[in-house]
């Protein structure tokens, strides 16, 4: 199972916070603000619970999906992804 | 089962452009940049092929996944979801 991460963040230090939790996750980027990553329940909860205390009463909204396998493997991917080199990074 | 498109996309009128297909095909917005909705794998395909369209050689990413039933209902949203009011309509 596959857990997608996707947020609506204004504020760039709370997006950078929420990105390195998303990685320290296991997650990795698919977009600006969209990971993906195959990790385990456990994980998934601990990642959940980790977003929760970052966002705490700042504005923004995040969203986590479970996606199967096999229709992960079926994503439509139009464009290049990660645009922009560098500047994923920080964003 | 569910469409969710993600999409990162710089350009303001492209990103509106998106958007309206996206709307035009049933999905409902849940992001500034992410609508979901529960479509036919006809409407899936219609609006693939316009997002396609659409995005041509322009920069940026546009990514579409398909999600069941019983995993969009375990969905954890965090925060406010369209934070802004007005602006989520032309965002």
């Amino acid at each position: 199972m596959y857990t997608l991460v996707i947020y609506d963040i204004t504020d760039d230090k709370l997006r950078m916070k929420i990105a390195k939790a998303c990685e320290e996750h296991g997650l990795s980027r698919v977009q600006k603000s969209a990971f993906l990553g195959r990790i385990t329940p456990v994980m998934r909860k601990s990642l959940i619970d980790r977003l929760k205390r970052e966002l705490g009463k700042e504005r923004g909204n995040i969203q986590v999906y479970m996606i199967p396998d096999e229709l992960v493997a079926l994503k439509v991917s139009i464009g290049d992804e990660l645009p922009g080199s560098g500047e994923v990074l920080i964003i």
